[in-house]
């Protein structure tokens, strides 16, 4: 009889939860509000009884249920120890402990963007790969690596967590850490509009970009329609991408780069985008990675929760 | 009764050979002449006799023996796979299948660099740790990466190979790979030697480093004395030692960053150097790592190969 496993992807608004099957098949997915009052307190409990009625509900034993993942927003340390998540009201909170104590179940934790990366690497753009670092373009830039098959976690959780690796000396304004040339200030989707209108503001040429209040979207798709000024923003954008992605690659040597959050919607473009400076910049021995795009959305972090419990 | 293991570290010239127990204890280390004509052909089987010979001088059965490791100066990646090893005249070889079938023993094999950083943590710098990056400042500047108490072999096994990774934007000379700014370029004894000449033309300040053949040594024993322009390219040395080291520790967050090579033997002097950059440029999550001088020297490639047998 197939055995199952629980994912669970916590968000500051929902937590989204997923059972399948041992073998990744999705069998329910479904989301429950995140409750953040009193230092986020009732999270744990909500996600264990939220799977305790899944289980009566399908009428699936203990016995059938190898255990439960979950993924937090904050750095989670091999112990299961989040020393802090921002969004969810937690100062340090043992997340294997507690949620074993509500579950009874085999439990294991990670950080959200180190566990979007395994599901990636089980089910998603990195499948049948051993060896995986995902590049999340949002916001920010956030990241998670994948070795052998697991998430490399580091000292404290923030392994992957690559937003913050410097790229250029020469920048002048500051990143939110404080720092200047940070990965995010250039490969975000606030990083490209901000490169955008450094662009912009340095010439006349004319550009449809020039009309609107745009967001990062509106770069990629004026580029996609010709727009000179467009296409220049979006090759400075490459460059500073395939630059960070090029020193993070040079440490670990992936098999394959995964490029996932909003900015990845810009699709293949990315890759030609950002090739010329890869290559420049990467040590010849990490030069054949593949490159390819996410592919679980949302989903991603409720997988890979599923997936560590089965390592 | 105690079980076996033997490490085995080949270089260019002599492969150091020992015998330790299953908890690393040194029983027996030798070296034998590395023979590189016909392309190295010669030099597994030679390292299999030697482990034949020391195992009947010393009536050690194959039952007594958990296996055999050896680094070799080559990428090898998780199947065995060596794909050059220059210094060797091997082309592609398969290390674990050869050594094994003139071994009839069980063979792990790994980069020399890699398994150097395995030996440090096992028994040297990094010992009592189970997520340690060795960097290694020689000639050139290497690394290794140990997670969880294993090495990061990466796809071809340029895990930890950070020599290349690019530190800085402003760089004129050309490094031996061709780019521009490798953070072998400034942190290597060679890099060293190459900042104090630069540091020394652009000035006539006084230095006893006018007055000599200078190595990498003499610089760091100038700045010891007090000689202002050495004290001067020595914090220029130590900015990018500690540059170098926060990007790669923002990649993976070790929990300790040991210094091995022949520029370690400066001393603790490189931690006071590198701190305050390493402090500036490190994502702050990744701001606790500890730092440590390699221990073992060049026995650290026999450890850790060693060590690879005991996963």
């Amino acid at each position: 009889m197939a055995r199952y496993v629980f994912g669970v992807d916590v968000g500051g608004t929902t937590a989204k939860i997923g059972l399948l099957t041992e073998s990744g098949e999705k069998v329910d997915f479904w989301e429950i509000p995140t409750r953040t009052e009193n230092n986020g307190e009732y999270i744990l409990s909500d996600v264990a009884d939220a799977i305790r009625s899944k289980m009566k509900e399908r009428n699936i034993d203990d016995s059938d249920v190898v255990g439960a993942g979950i993924g937090v927003p904050g750095a989670v340390n091999i112990d299961g120890n989040c020393y802090q998540a921002v969004n969810l009201g937690w100062e340090k909170v043992n997340v294997v402990n507690e949620l074993h104590s509500k579950l009874k179940l085999p439990v294991k934790a990670g950080n959200d963007a180190n566990v979007a990366a395994l599901g990636e690497a089980w089910k998603g753009g990195g499948q049948g790969y051993q060896n995986m670092l995902l590049v999340t373009l949002g916001t920010g830039v956030g990241g998670g690596i994948i070795i052998e098959g697991k998430i490399l976690t580091g000292a404290k959780g923030s392994g992957g967590e690559i937003g913050h690796i410097h790229l250029d000396d020469n920048e002048y304004e500051a990143c939110g850490c404080g720092n200047h040339g940070c990965f995010e200030q250039y490969a975000s989707a606030t990083g490209a509009v901000r490169l955008a209108k450094r662009i912009l503001a340095a010439s006349d040429e004319p550009s449809i970009l020039r009309d609107m209040e745009f967001e990062c979207k509106d770069i990629f798709d004026a580029a996609k329609k010709g727009d000179k000024v467009a296409c220049d923003i979006a090759q400075h954008y490459g460059y500073y991408l395939g630059k960070g992605i090029a020193i993070t690659a040079s440490v670990i040597n992936p098999e394959i780069i995964v490029i996932g959050g909003g900015v990845s919607k810009a699709g293949d473009i990315l890759f030609d985008l950002l090739k010329p400076s890869f290559e420049k910049y990467v040590f010849p021995g990490c030069k054949d990675a593949k490159f390819a795009l996410a592919k679980l959305g949302n989903d991603a972090g409720v997988y890979g929760a599923a997936k560590m419990v089965l390592y």
